[in-house]
């Protein structure tokens, strides 16, 4: 199988402010949490911050910049992110960047280009895909919402099947404390509890309510990941213009501070557990709420977000593939890249939604998920930057093939070929007709179809005895848990 | 009609390489010029390189580069691309950057969905779109390929169609001597002799055959413009891998290298003549040699070829909105805004291809002509950057609204909306269902019949005098050149 491992980042990042710009954001972020607060809608939590000093009334914090700046300075700027398989562990953080798997979609066009509700058989399918692609360097997690299984069984068998399909480094579920509970236990099941109790081997999605709410549920789950040890995706939920003001810099420096407060507040149950900000802004459409995609000012706030998490030190996630969409058309590419891009040159280290995101999140594309795996590859392929070796070679081709003359015949190009896309079509429109017409989603489809072959080929296995010890958790678990 | 006038640039560029890679670059650029030289295969221009101190040897030309530098000194930074209405004169250069169409497809998709060979009148649609278009800023040259028009007259109805439907800056032919002075000649009814010796009225494309041969063909419509004044888009064809080699910054070397000769050569013949190194490289399909777009070296390639230009103080063109595919699908998405991203970021000043090219430049479809076009607008608004006006009065607002609240009732929500692209849909599928479930080269399309009937309300007119003395001008060469 072939693999590609973590990208290590050799362009430079691109700041759309200067030093004075990302102070003067820092010190709105600051005031906001000094002077309007921030909501931990939670007894318990509330209860902690007045501990470490902040200024509590009912769920309103108040927190001083210094004691801000105290608690995020012991976050971790880079970290291993654990697969069973050590191969495959991915590094986080600093100049490292790994691409990951879109989440939580209920509806998916499948093989056969048919729109319909997931199973969590297409759950598994998804994450065998993942498996096989190789830009993709952690998986699991929601890849679609099995709706065949009851909401509280989920986090079972999406904990269980990341661990029976993939060797690759996997997500928990976060949206309740048991069910974080139920992802901790399984991980050690494989993993061992010490080993867990010391190492990445999960990351978990813990979302602000934007405007500045942290709630009792994702506190909980948050407590629970921060106190094993495990990477937290602070990520506030922003649609630009509805839960942040319309103006580009204000939003950027609200969300800092929600984000901020919960990285501060993950310090305070574990100092150096790792947590990354987790911003990845969505537009919103006005006339219906519908998230939108690809917009300018959401690019600038990425930008910006990018250059705010290298102030702090702290590793930045953000999302990428995504569109409104409904199906595989020119609107879906734009937005994707659109995505991608301030991601990539702003300096992003943890990337969701690699592929297949449609509807704004309520679908995944097969197509789509074939093609923007390509996509992934070629900016992997764009952050190694350029190399002055050879340089010499490749100009005295130049000097031998002289005016007028052509490079296909020389080793030189041989030996280095350009990056390729196996699913574009660079063929003529004649011979495109001849080979069917087919559209990108068609031929996406056609390449997830031969990579779950590869896949059925060489599958990751797991120890027998693991593999029992999960299905008895589960089985355990889903006689406990009321449907 | 709306109109966006040049967009100012306010945000910063993108440098792939320090500063010692840019003089590096240079450096290897200099010595192709003075070692291996470069071939300008026409005598007249070899006998002027002679003249100005160049080594000659046939057509092989080293040029030294303290020569080289002496005339590219006086290379304008700036300048005013005039319209024939003075409040649509762009200006290219420095910070500023203006959007053109594509050119010279033989095929369209039409309004109605159907692939087939382009019409003059199909030129003419085009040049109307292009016209009520807000963020083109001028128009004209080969829109479409006019296919039912014989090759040595096309040249003739392209300029005589841009002055009828457009009043924005208009581009001229350069695919032989006579088209040229023709061009210049019907610029002249149009503007008057002494205004056209003064002023740039028209761009034109001269192409360096890659690697290293400037032909005849070329060299003489280049002499024609610069004696004219006429702003010159000097542009290597560059197919990367095939007629470079696979090498970015090798690749780099050898364009700037050619487009650098081109320049000189133009300051030979007019010094002050405006001049843009022209550089939009492609990739290439190894196994049919059809260009490719939105690959990582190109992207790359790109960024430093921006740098560059920035180095040399000389405006750059490249291009944008282009792919390989057949139809309005992902990859159409896709390499778009892979080409455009870094030409936005590298700080292109020159834009073309801004709207429907598909089929590695054989096709124009409507659909996605209308799409880019809102894209355009897109990336125009990015350009403008961030705004730290108003940033107390947001922030008020998140105070006001609070922890939990939303921002879609504020008056400030309402005053500063964000950027809203007219043909993306941002329903969900039910409602997406129930409007005909309309994929995006659908909706383009629609975009394209509406701004056709605004076109139609309020078009630019020419005064009857000036039609009449073109189309007498039309009449005439029609009947003195031979089909």
């Amino acid at each position: 199988m072939i693999y590609l491992p973590t990208a290590v980042r050799n362009i430079p990042t691109y700041d759309v402010l200067a030093q004075d710009g990302v102070e003067a954001i820092d010190d709105h972020a600051m005031n906001i949490l000094e002077t309007n607060g921030i909501e931990f809608r939670d007894d318990g939590s509330a209860a902690i911050w007045r501990q470490a000093g902040a200024e509590v009334t009912g769920h309103r914090v108040r927190i001083a910049r210094e004691l801000i700046r105290k608690l995020i300075a012991t976050v971790p700027t880079e970290f291993d992110y654990h697969a069973r398989n050590s191969d495959r562990t991915a590094r986080v953080g600093g100049r490292n960047m790994i691409f990951g798997p879109a989440y939580g979609t209920p509806n998916l066009i499948d093989l056969d280009g048919v729109r319909r509700q997931a199973t969590a058989e297409d759950m598994r399918t998804l994450m065998k895909l993942h498996h096989v692609n190789p830009v993709i360097h952690y998986n699991g997690g929601y890849t679609l919402e099995p709706m065949d299984i009851s909401v509280p069984h989920r986090h079972l068998h999406m904990v269980e099947s990341s661990f029976l399909t993939t060797d690759k480094p996997i997500m928990g579920s976060a949206q309740s404390e048991f069910q974080a509970q139920d992802s901790l236990d399984m991980a050690k099941i494989v993993f061992g509890e010490e080993f867990v109790d010391k190492n990445v081997v999960m990351t978990a999605f813990l979302n602000c309510n934007s405007p500045l709410v942290w709630d009792q549920t994702q506190l909980e789950s948050l407590r629970l990941y921060a106190a094993h040890n495990q990477a937290l995706l602070l990520s506030p939920f922003v649609l630009y213009g509805a839960s942040t003001p319309v103006h580009v810099l204000a939003a950027t420096a609200q969300i800092v501070a929600e984000v901020i407060a919960g990285v501060a507040f993950s310090q305070i149950i574990r100092p150096g557990c790792r947590a990354l900000m987790g911003v990845a802004p969505m537009g919103v459409y006005m006339k219906s709420g519908s998230p939108t995609f690809g917009s300018p000012e959401v690019a600038l706030a990425m930008f910006i977000f990018g250059q705010m998490a290298r102030f702090y030190g702290i590793p930045w996630r953000t999302s990428g593939a995504k569109s409104g969409s409904k199906g595989d058309d020119l609107y879906a590419g734009y937005d994707s890249i659109l995505k991608v891009y301030p991601a990539i040159l702003g300096g992003c280290n943890l990337l969701t939604h690699c592929g297949g995101t449609i509807e704004g999140s309520l679908c995944i594309s097969m197509g789509k998920l074939g093609a923007d795996g390509q996509q992934m590859q070629n900016f992997y392929t764009m952050l190694k930057g350029v190399d002055w070796a050879d340089m010499d070679a490749a100009l005295a081709s130049l000097a031998k093939v002289g005016p007028g003359g052509h490079f296909f015949d020389e080793d030189y190009t041989r030996e280095k070929l350009p990056f390729l896309d196996e699913i574009q079509d660079n063929e003529r429109f004649e011979s495109w007709v001849a080979t069917g017409s087919k559209d990108a989603g068609t031929r996406g489809r056609e390449w997830c179809r031969k990579m779950l072959s590869k896949y059925e080929e060489e599958p990751p296995g797991l120890e027998a005895s693991i593999r029992e010890a999960l299905r008895d958790f589960v089985e355990r678990r889903e006689r406990e848990i009321p449907t």
